[in-house]
Formats: structure tokens, C-alpha cells, sequence
């Protein structure tokens, strides 16, 4: 009996030797692949070098569209479609001015953008006294009587003791997001926020805002200010409070557009109707070409494809590729696509989001339960000889978060975070601060984990008993 | 009986979880003064953008090593000094000039560097028809009849399928190194070799060769190519083998020079005779500022010092820092501290190097022994919320190689590689391309490991029994 236990064993113990092998081989393929014959960086310079920043709504979002179909009509995969979305459409208008004058006649200019979703400052512009805030505790606690008739300076930096950066801005972004809404509330004329950046520079960080339910004729407009100008402007503040700040932009809100995601797909060959999403998002700020938010998101995500086709691995599940639209200002590509599958009953059991730059990959971050979380943990040793160590349970993704329900294991891609505020929205997020190889390192762990989710799939949530 | 055990267990456990918790607190506050209060990006702005260059022998090597003491000299240090040493004086002279010709007036300029320690070509420049090599084993192959009178081209690339750039690196090296050398003996009138780069671009590298045993009449001039003057040279040989290559390079040796190493100290209050060494180095090569090579080195092992000292911990062993003269084409820096060292009988128990670039920190590499190896992955974990994963055994740094015997622990702090050698030897190692969060980063890590092996001690190797 002994011996047949030892026996059954042995042949076990052989079975993950194999399989452990053949894993290390596969994954050592799409590595050696990725970063020999990738075309993730060649796809990221046409889409930031030939089209550009990709603000939902605009020509270049739409080119984004063509071509990245175009593209992937061209892989041979097994099926390739524009899904419809109708999106927000939020146009910058001329370049935004700013400067802050100390006396009368005696100004200093300051670099700032207007937000995403602001409105624009009366004709001519919007001059008014400052006040200084750190966030919106302080504001509630001046109330109206500071407030009223002045315009809100929010100032409160990130935190450069986050070693993780979107903690750091976590911890921040409320300013951005909610800054309008809240300083109206108590009869602010306009709001400035400091740029949602850890690096002291020139450029202001564009961004997302609401209004919440402020009704229309109450809107007051926000615009971001670099991090230097708000050090300047908050230094100079301390020194003559009574000093007059002045913006002008003209955004505007027009009716929505059309759009689309773009979605190719991977036919499984066992279980077809067993879906694993790798995506990322086709929209980008206008400022900059959007080469790390999320160019290389999309990138990747289509290079997946591309790695798991050429690696000549069959796929027992259906891969798709889905490049949402319209993460930045609406996500509304994203919300699409989870009612979509809805209403087809479709069964989504894997989606994978590329949405934090293309710097070098560390891990992943994974929303699901312990059960799928302790098969990923040990899939971690064959990912060591690629440097990825970072297996955690958290956030994944803004497009992918739609999807989630029980069953799904939602993942978002973790590359290193450092560099990526410096250019997050901004106008220096373009193509030459992307590494070639940092990109191909990210799309061939993404490769790879989708390889492994496909190979032992999930594990299914036991059926609660009646 | 089991109960004193059992308290005695219990009362091991509180004194485990309090020592674990002071450590996890002394990392915290390293990281954040670091991060927040950090000297390293200050220092390295006025050695990079006030300075320079720094090659050994040059007006620039003399004002680091000035300004570096000065620096330390204000740190309230126990003592600062400078270390003579006598280092060799290559100078490039004027800029290089290289083309090559399709037919007699018909060409095209590549850009080219002397490589360090190359001779110039004759006056007016050196005219030949070339060979392309993959390296030394085909120069063999091909032998002096193939190889007489032409100019040998080095192109064999770097792999990028190496995950650590540094493996690329070594991988490839021999031909900058040895190739004037070995096709001199073949009799090549001169060396062209493909920069040690991955990316293609227009930037020739730099980086040390020697001529071995070579008679100074028979050695032949070499310099470095950019990768895509490499294709573009490469591609032109396919199509017409007869093409010439000219050169034009007026480097020369001057006779060696007084220069210093730069040493700051921290004594040790309990074992001053235990020496640990945190370092870099201050010389770099000529063409950039040697901000990632190493001047990111040499301010993160004074920020070390400046860290230990800020926290209030007092260490028990004594702590130096070390910025090595010459590690670019000599060592003699390194190999000056080590022999002084011996000379004196001190007594080192620990030195790391930083020289691998300023980017985000990924660990360590260890030359050291099972026992001294196994307690430092005992305290992995106490890393983990600083994203330090890294933890192998293998090589250290050059500068502190010629300290190695068996009872001293050596150690390399290992950035992610990714984008090092992008800029390593060239013109574009400048300030810019040094992110401040992670060399604070840099800094926090290596003043970390500095604090652990002071407060648990090296273990020491036990005495064989006689």
C-alpha cells in the first residue's frame, strides 16, 4: 500500500515537474518574443507620433479608432469590431493664460490648464482675490465669509513619503475632482489646483472634475496649476495676501459623439464562451499624445494577441483585446462594454487592465477572492526570472470594473510608479519618455499571466447549497 | 515545566516583536527623510549641471573632489580626508570625425567616439576598407589574410532578451575592451565598435579598452559607433563590401596625475575598528555629466552618512563613505583604498557599492558567504513596503572588489536596469534623465542595509580548528 501511495506520488510529482517545465518554456518564449520581435513600441509611436492626444470626441480619437483596427484586422485574429459608445465631448478652446498681479499693472505669468468638465471663465477672463487652501476640511471649516467672491486656491501636494505614487495621489485628487463643486457651494468665483504632480516643474496636469448636481448657471470654472507655479503663487501669498489672481479659458461642453471601443478577439478552442479581457484605454488627455496614459496600455493589450498567436499556443478560452474609449472623462467605453456582455449573457472570467504607464513592469494588483488569489501566488516563482514580485490583492482597473461580479478575477497591471505623475495628463507625456523595453516587458508579463489563467483556468466559487 | 518553556517562548516572541517593530520604524523614518528631506538630488544637480564630466585628470575631477569634501565637511562628520592616489590622464582632444565613403566623394558621416585609452589616428585620419566581425571568435576565424589593412568593425549587438541589461552588457563587452588588441595582432590598421547600447540611436559610447602587451608601435586606434550608424554601416557593407571608412581622432595619454579619493566617517561607539564602506564613484567619463555613471553613486553614499546621522541612530561600527577616483580606466582608486586599508591592518566588515545607475531600486547583490547571506534575507521582509525584492548572490562593484577576502560582506545595490545602459558612456548621462524619487529612493535602501548590518553585526566566520 506503501508503496503505491509512493508510486502515484512519483508519477504526480512528475506531472508538475513537466508541467512546471513546459510553463518555463512558454513563458521564457513570450519573454524572448516580446522583447525581440515586439511591435507594442512601433504601435505607440504611430498612435503618439502620427495622431496624438485623443480627448474623447475628437478627430484624433476617432483616427485612434481606425487605425488600431486597422491593426488588428491585420493579425488574423478571429474576429475584429468596433463596439458603438456615445461619448462626452469637452473641447480645451485656446490656450488657457494665467498670471497673478501683486499691484496693479505689476503681473507674473503662471503656466495652468483648464480641468476636464470645466466650464470657461466669463469673456475676457476671471480676476479675483486668492485664498489658500489645503483641502476641502479647510474650506468647510473658513466657510462662506472667507470664501465668497474669491477664488479657492487648493495647494495640498502629494505625499512624497507614498512609495506607491497613486497612493500619493489618492490621496490627493479630491482637490482636482470635487475642488469646483465644494468652493461653489460656499460662493467661490473660481478654483485653481495645484497640478497632481510629486516633481516641482512647469507643467500643469490636466484631469477629470465634476460638479456633482451644482445646478448649470453655478458652475464656477477650474483650471490645474503646475507645481511650481502654486509654490510660487502660494510664497507670494504669504507675503501680500491681498494679491489678484486672473485666468481665462474658454472650454466647452458640446453634445455627445459617437465612438466606439475596439475589440479584437481569440477564439477558444475548448471552452469558447469562457472570456479573459486584456484591455486598456484608446482615449487620452489632449495635452501631451498620451503615449503613457494609456497608449501603452492599448499597446500592449493588442500585443497580447499578437505574443499568444505567434507563441503558437491555442487558447482553450477566448482572448479579446478591448481598447475602451472614454476612461478619462466618462467611462463610458468601459460601462458599454460590461452592459453589453450583460445582456449577452456572456461569462467574463478574467479582465486585465494596462492603465499605469509603460515603465517597467513589477506585478500585479488583483480583485478576486482567495481562492483564484492563492492559485495566482503560485504561479509567482515562474515569474521571478522576469523580475515581476508583486502579487497583491487591490484595485485593477477603471474600464475593467464594470465586469465585476463574484465570478471574475479583475487584475491590473503594476509597473513601477515613480516617473509616472511627472507626466500623468500633462503635456510631457509623449512617446520619448516611454523605454522600448520597459513597454515589451509589460506586454509579455501580461502575455504570460493571461497564458497561465488560460492554461489552468479559474477557479470556479463553489455553488452555495439551497 | 512546560509552563516556564512556555513563558520563556512567549517572552523570546514579545522581544522578537519589539526589535522587529524598531526596525520597521528605523526603515520608516529613513525612507521618509530621504523622500522629503533628501540632499542626494542637490548634490547631484551641482556635480552634474556646475561641474560636469569628471574624467580622471581632468579640472573636473579636481572640483568634485573638492566639492564633494566640502560638502562632507559640512555634515559634522567625525572626520573627512583625502586620499591621494595617482591616476592616468587619457584626453579625448578635438571631437571626433568619422564617414564612410560609397564611392571616391560620395559620403556619409556616422557619429563616432574614441573609445578610452585609444590612441589617436595618423594626422589627418585614418582611411581604410572595413570588415564586419560579430566578435573575436570570427576575427580568429577569418585571420590575417582577410584582416590586413582594414579597418575591423565590431557589430555584434547587445541581447535584448537579457533581462538584466548588465548580463547584455557582459555579454558583449570583449569587443570594446579587447578588439583593438586582438585585430591588431591580424594586422587591422583600426577599430570601429558598435556601442554598448540597446536602443538605436545616435549616440556614440564610450568606456575603457586596453592594448594588453601590445607595443606601443603596434596599437591601432578604436572608436565606438552609435547602434544606428551600426545598422546604417552594416546594411551599406551587405550591399557594397568595398566601401572605405575614415576616422579622425587626436586622444592622447598625458603622464599620470595627483588626484584623491574623497573618505567621510562616521565613528563606530562601540566597535570603531569595524569598518563598513558605502560608496561610489567621483570620476566618470567625458562626453555627459555622469549623473547615472556614478554620480547618482557618489551622493547616495553621502546621503547615507547624512541619513544614519539625521535618524538619531548611533552606530556601533564605524561607517565610511568613499568616492573612488578612477574606476573608469584604472581602478586606482579602489585599488589605492584597499591597499591602504592593508597597510593599516583595518578591519572591513561590509562595502557597497552603488555604480548601476540612479533608477528606482530593485535590491542587492551579495559576495559573501551562506551564513552572513542567510541573515541578510532574514530581513527581506523588513524591505518589502519599499518595493525591495531583490536579494541574490553575485557580484558587487568595482570599486570595492580589491577589499574582497573572506571575512568582509560585499555588496551592490541593483536599480532596475532597464534604462541604464541607454545613457551609460555617452553624451545623454546627463541630470535630467535622474528621476529624484528614485535615487532617494536609492539612498533610503542603501542606508537601510548600512543600519541592519550595523545594529545584528556581520556574523563572523568561525576559526578553523587547528
Amino acid at each position: 500500500m506503501r508503496k503505491l501511495t509512493f508510486l502515484l506520488l512519483f508519477a504526480l510529482m512528475l506531472t508538475v515537474v513537466k508541467a512546471q517545465t513546459e510553463d518555463e518554456k512558454q513563458l521564457r518564449a513570450i519573454y524572448d518574443m516580446a522583447l525581440t520581435k515586439g511591435k507594442a513600441y512601433d504601435w505607440l509611436n504611430y498612435l503618439s507620433n502620427q495622431i496624438g492626444g485623443r480627448l474623447s470626441g475628437s478627430v484624433q480619437a476617432q483616427h485612434a479608432v481606425e487605425y488600431t483596427k486597422a491593426q488588428m484586422d491585420s493579425l488574423g485574429l478571429d474576429r475584429v469590431w468596433l463596439q458603438p459608445v456615445m461619448v462626452p465631448k469637452w473641447v480645451r478652446g485656446t490656450a488657457e493664460f494665467a498670471y497673478f498681479e501683486t499691484s496693479p499693472g505689476l503681473t507674473t505669468n503662471v503656466p495652468v490648464c483648464a480641468l476636464g468638465g470645466s466650464v470657461a471663465t466669463p469673456d475676457g477672463g476671471l480676476k479675483a482675490e486668492l485664498i489658500e487652501v489645503q483641502g476641502l476640511e479647510e474650506l468647510k471649516e473658513l466657510g462662506e465669509e472667507k470664501i465668497k467672491g474669491k477664488i479657492v486656491f487648493y495647494n495640498r501636494p502629494m505625499d512624497p513619503k507614498q512609495i506607491s505614487t497613486f497612493n500619493a495621489y489618492g490621496g490627493c485628487v479630491d482637490q482636482r475632482y470635487s475642488g469646483a463643486a465644494e468652493a461653489g457651494k460656499y460662493g467661490a468665483v473660481g478654483v485653481i489646483v495645484r497640478s497632481m504632480n510629486l516633481r516641482l516643474d512647469d507643467y500643469p496636469h490636466t484631469g477629470s472634475m465634476s460638479y456633482g448636481d451644482t445646478p448649470v448657471e453655478n458652475r464656477v470654472p477650474a483650471a490645474a496649476i503646475s507645481t511650481k507655479g502654486a509654490e510660487l503663487l502660494s510664497a507670494t501669498l504669504k507675503l501680500n495676501p491681498a494679491i489678484k489672481f486672473y485666468f481665462n479659458q474658454t472650454c466647452k461642453v458640446y453634445p455627445d459623439v459617437q465612438s466606439y471601443n475596439v475589440i479584437g478577439e481569440i477564439k477558444g478552442s475548448v471552452y469558447p464562451n469562457e472570456i479573459m479581457v486584456v484591455g486598456g484605454h484608446l482615449d487620452s488627455w489632449d495635452l501631451g499624445d498620451g503615449s503613457h496614459d494609456d497608449g501603452a496600455g492599448v499597446v500592449q493589450s493588442m500585443d497580447v494577441l499578437r505574443l499568444i498567436k505567434a507563441s503558437g499556443y491555442k487558447p482553450k478560452r477566448t482572448i479579446r483585446a478591448v481598447l475602451f474609449m472614454n476612461e478619462e472623462n466618462g467611462l463610458r467605453g468601459g460601462n458599454k462594454y460590461a452592459e453589453v456582455a450583460k445582456q449577452k449573457g456572456e461569462n467574463h472570467v478574467l479582465a486585465l487592465e494596462s492603465d499605469a504607464g509603460g515603465f517597467t513592469p513589477r506585478g500585479f494588483s488583483f480583485d478576486t477572492d482567495d481562492a483564484n488569489f492563492e492559485q495566482i501566488q503560485s504561479w509567482e516563482k515562474l515569474f521571478k526570472p522576469y523580475l515581476i514580485h508583486l502579487f497583491e490583492k487591490g484595485g485593477s482597473g477603471a474600464d475593467i470594473g464594470p465586469l465585476k461580479e463574484d465570478a471574475i478575477v479583475l487584475a491590473g497591471l503594476r509597473p513601477d510608479s515613480q516617473r509616472y505623475f511627472d507626466h500623468h495628463h500633462a503635456e510631457n507625456d509623449t512617446f520619448e519618455h516611454v523605454n522600448k523595453r520597459e513597454l515589451e516587458l509589460g506586454a509579455a508579463t501580461m502575455t504570460s499571466l493571461i497564458y497561465l489563467m488560460d492554461k489552468y483556468g479559474p477557479i470556479k466559487p463553489k455553488k452555495i447549497k439551497g
